[in-house]
């Protein structure tokens, strides 16, 4: 059946086998490439679950059994003394869509999740302010609320590809400190004009009430912007794991920046200098000079399928799907590769296109059982293009370990499996 | 506080306190009025929780243990011996934003949830085409994917309105057979292709693999245009609740046409005339007869705070908020009433809108701690308009209990306490 697929006059988009994504739109038959099978008259048998009735309802249901793998991969703990420092990766390999569900939704804690009651919690808004307030969930919940759908990536995501020497490790050991949800909550402007900023502010510090007292300093103009007090996350009360009962959203910022268990905001003239922004979250360059305060994460993409463990059974049709975001707005397009860089074609963005949230792109290929090095590098609709590799050590050096946006590859070999390669 | 707020020269945009929603971009504070206290010199003092390691990972995370009354609503089963045949409500007065966590998703099952093996389900495409077909789960995966974000709304939502005395029931037991979820999958157009549709075909049949082989006739023009066959939700695949491991969506269509479980599609000439939709899901009118095959949900909205059980703590300012959608495309506008539809002002939409998704509205309103009748009254692209439910009745008499949409009504006494009644 596969040469249904290869007799169709379809003038590919780039080379090695991209497809023009109007494919399917024409009607080209992929049913024998894909594995699908002719039926005999009677096409099914009925299975035991459709004989007997089936399970009660849950008051909050969870996902099959059968999808026991479908959970977040915890790297051992540096020190295993402090279990809750580290990280939770989302399993991006396995997910589709540009929603991440909360139980998935990656975590960098700093010293564990800390068991808030709401009723107790406080948020305190001080420092440079006309009149210092407190507020209690109840508070909060009466001003008006906003939401929107946006990413969250740890600043550190993805640092694995900025070595000498390429690991064999999958899309959510590389790339798994990423995930979208809906948020919603208060502008924090809101509370700010409540409490009257003096004149002379121009930062923000925000500070998480876990045991880390996670701090970081941040622009009183984002403050003033898009910055949101988040109650709920994907329609529900945020989950302890992502800041219960309140996290500070800052749209497109690095992930820590985002402080969970959020407990008080206060109004500075100049940054405080916590620990979190001067001995972690700086830039450090090849000459040993570091970048600090460098906050919206630029422009970058992924591919999650093909990806090492979901490589290609036989050659013919696949999909090429994946992610593509920027911290500065929204994505303009997605250009994928499949002969590592030399040349490109646009991918189809799935709407709606956010801007400071995940988007699905996707690319009809042709496998033709030959080796193959799938790239993806995505425009942002300020103008920013992700880098090369090559462009991101030339200005970066291989010190650093946050921000990394280069273009990453997933080479194919002739038995279609992927790997992670430099190239 | 609360004369900080009165005292303010707004001007009100419709009767009974609804206020103009600049209102916060012209800084006026409520900060009295919601309840915030103003702070001392240290605002904050350490919780117990802020001086110990938290808690470590988990490979799946859950919610608080404090939002633990955050569950569906199940209503005694009719019949005690058959626990699967129902409804469990999403608690729609519990949450903000549009999207519903997958847990807290509605479900109306007619004979449980089956206990799926993946590897072993199949979906057959049959019946009037040149090729039949058996997917794999593995075969449909590797198709093109296509993501959208639709609601899904059981026909018999709110049908305790369609009724001669209102009940006392708050927004979960009356709208909550109502969610919104993120779906991927491959289109039916797709598969249809796949197989060949043949000429006379006009109708698809549905039927799912549950032990009631729910089974529901849709035209083959829907097939062709915006179904999609869904491995995945809000990122995830699908739990068994909704559909695992297969749920057909027909966006817009009434809830139990995106048949759970899906194990076939038959292509026929006309109607199959299941059981599902002769004797249920057709709209029984005063007169005896009855609409059938009326298939998308018609434009409608509620608000779902304040609401009963949601009520206001004291007077002074509260937000409106609410849902909106349409089975027939975007929501345009959003009109509130404060004062039993004698006057109207359009609320805040918050973006994005999209086709046949639920759409969350919010309106700012100043309580002068007297009466109040809260209505909603929303208008789709296509130009219809939520009717009243003197309209609705007058139309559709007081049998039917399907595609209940008439404008709802919750009044608030002189405690601040909601109920809902027919005005």
């Amino acid at each position: 059946m596969t040469k249904r697929l290869r007799d169709t006059e379809h003038e590919p988009v780039a080379g090695n086998g991209l497809l023009n994504r109007r494919l399917f739109l024409e009607g080209v038959a992929l049913a024998g490439v894909v594995g699908a099978s002719e039926a005999a008259a009677e096409p099914l048998t009925v299975p035991q679950w459709s004989k007997q009735p089936g399970a009660p309802f849950a008051p909050y249901t969870q996902p099959s059994r059968f999808e026991d793998k479908v959970v977040r991969a915890i790297p051992p703990s540096v020190n295993p003394v402090t279990i809750g420092i580290g990280t939770a990766r989302t399993p991006l390999h396995l997910l589709d869509g540009m929603m991440t569900p909360s139980g998935l939704h990656f975590e960098r804690s700093h010293s564990g999740i800390p068991d808030i009651d709401p009723e107790q919690h406080r948020l305190a808004i001080h420092g440079m302010v006309k009149r210092p307030l407190v507020f209690t969930l109840e508070a909060l919940s009466r001003y008006p609320m906003e939401s929107r759908i946006a990413f969250v990536e740890c600043a550190g995501n993805s640092q694995t590809l900025n070595t000498a020497q390429a690991q064999p490790l999958n899309v959510t050991a590389i790339h798994g400190l990423l995930s979208c949800s809906e948020w919603t909550g208060v502008r924090l402007s809101t509370l700010l004009d409540e409490a009257g900023v003096e004149p002379g502010a121009a930062w923000l510090l925000a500070e998480g009430a876990d045991a880390a007292s996670m701090s970081r300093s941040f622009p009183l103009a984002k403050g003033m912007d898009d910055a949101l007090v988040c109650l709920y996350q994907n329609g529900e009360r945020i989950r302890p794991s992502n800041g219960y009962p309140i996290r500070l959203l800052l749209p497109g910022f690095e992930g820590n920046m985002n402080v969970k268990w959020l407990r008080r905001i206060k109004v500075t003239a100049s940054p405080t200098m916590t620990k979190d922004e001067t001995s972690k979250y700086t830039i450090l360059l090849q000459d040993g000079k570091a970048w600090q305060f460098v906050f919206p994460l630029e422009v970058k993409s992924i591919i999650t399928k093909p990806s090492p463990g979901l490589g290609l059974k036989e050659p013919g049709f696949a999909e090429i799907s994946g992610l593509a975001w920027s911290g500065n707005g929204r994505i303009r397009q997605v250009d994928v590769s499949a002969d590592g860089g030399q040349s490109w074609a646009p991918a189809a963005l799935q709407e709606p296109v956010l801007p400071k949230a995940l988007t699905r792109f996707r690319m009809p290929w042709q496998w033709n059982g030959g080796p193959a090095v799938l790239q993806s590098r995505a425009t942002d609709e300020t103008g920013m293009v992700q880098p090369t590799r090559a462009q991101f050590i030339a200005e970066r050096g291989l010190r650093g370990v946050y921000h990394f946006n280069a273009v990453a590859s997933w080479r194919i070999d002739e038995k279609g499996q992927a790997a992670n390669v430099f190239a």
